[in-house]
């Protein structure tokens, strides 16, 4: 069979939070079958190198173009695995591969899948407790690709409805104000007893939980290794525990 | 060692929405050590009978006494899983484990620990492509646990954000005119175009999934093995694929 009949293929996996316990079966088949891992470095760090694998590891922010080269290898008759930290489908790859491909419809022979993953807030709810038992918005407070209006607005309406709320890329270095403003938003809504758990590096060694009232809540308790879970009105401890009852407040 | 010093567990699990292979390695570790799985009747059904495991299936709608049961195996010694399908923290078992621990402060020595697993929302969306590729609201439409008044309201607020959504439990059979609503409110709130994607027994062999313009949803096309994803507005189709860009519209 000449080079010509081969098809490549493109498989958006994601890893998980960081232990390797978490990884489902089918991520870790489509790895050890592929010709290509392509991600972020510290997420194409995690995969053992071997013989006939190419590790194609890229900087922060530049998911299009990464997403083109995965594109682009997949088309050349590659098996390729776009990896990311979590589930792919959560602020992650899976929606910039897409935009790529819609940018590019010569790719659109490509056959894609998405493998899922276990997202941050899951395994960081998991680890505090069940903080999640309800209904629950998942927002992004990065602003890099949405107004920061718009990010005050959802907390302001998930606030409003009683849902508990996750917050990934809750700091970084470049916006220190951002999340203290979302404290300051959180506090006005939820009253000064509202939980709130801090969950950074969940399932690695560096892997720290915490949860204290917002009126004990700081700015620096997060960074952008942390996803942060806000309780709802009926949020509370049991033990060394905090849930949210399946129950409405 | 006499049993008086032995120590039970209690392990809160998510099988996932079916397919093994999302089955992550921690779930599979704690039901091979397990002496008793806890669940309802069709997730203990997924489960492998062995020597010295003890299966115990119950009913839906019976959670706090099957979380009650569970703590009191533990306490006995047993080293107890209790299964959910999907990711035990999202609309299943953990919640339900935690307030039969507040009701029994009894058990508060029990070691508990959850283990999270794939949601339906995540493999759903995965197979879709990333339609919750942007922030996002998980909402549980049965009205079992909460006034049916609140869920509505959940929605419009969910709508009014230009939220992605997520409905778990869309439709059962005791409730059918409920999901008509839901999306007669979606319909008002966001037009006729918006795409509407129904995942039915993601991962099992019974798998459906159909994405269409929320003009042609029809309340029929969910069930109880359903999620349902409603796009924000900038959610469209590419290719065979329909996702959600990573920026706001």
């Amino acid at each position: 069979m000449s080079d010509v009949f081969l098809n490549g293929s493109l498989t958006i996996a994601g890893l998980g939070p960081g232990d390797t316990a978490m990884m489902t079966p089918e991520v870790n088949a489509a790895i050890a079958q592929a010709s290509d891992v392509v991600g972020y470095n510290s997420y194409v760090a995690r995969i053992p190198p071997r013989e006939g694998l190419r590790l194609h590891a890229s900087d922060n922010r530049v998911e299009l173009d990464r997403a083109r080269h995965a594109l682009q290898l997949a088309s050349d008759g590659g098996h390729v695995v776009v990896v990311s930290s979590g589930d792919p489908g959560v602020f992650a790859m899976a929606s910039a591969v897409f935009e790529a491909l819609e940018s590019a419809p010569e790719y659109l022979d490509v056959e894609i899948s998405v493998l899922p993953g276990i997202t941050a807030m899951l395994a960081a709810a998991a680890r505090a407790g069940a903080p999640l038992g309800h209904d629950f918005c998942a927002i992004n407070l990065s602003d890099n690709l949405k107004p920061w209006e718009l990010i005050e607005r959802r907390l302001q309406l998930a606030i409003e409805g009683d849902f508990a709320v996750a917050l990934y890329n809750p700091r970084s270095a470049s916006r220190p104000q951002q999340f203290a403003r979302a404290l300051e938003i959180l506090r006005a809504g939820c009253g000064p007893d509202r939980l709130i758990t801090f969950a950074r590096a969940v399932t690695t060694p560096d892997e720290r939980i915490v949860t204290v009232p917002l009126s004990e809540a700081k700015a620096d308790m997060a960074d952008m290794r942390t996803v942060v879970i806000v309780g709802n009105s009926a949020t509370r401890r049991v033990g060394r525990y905090v849930y949210t009852p399946r129950s409405a407040p």
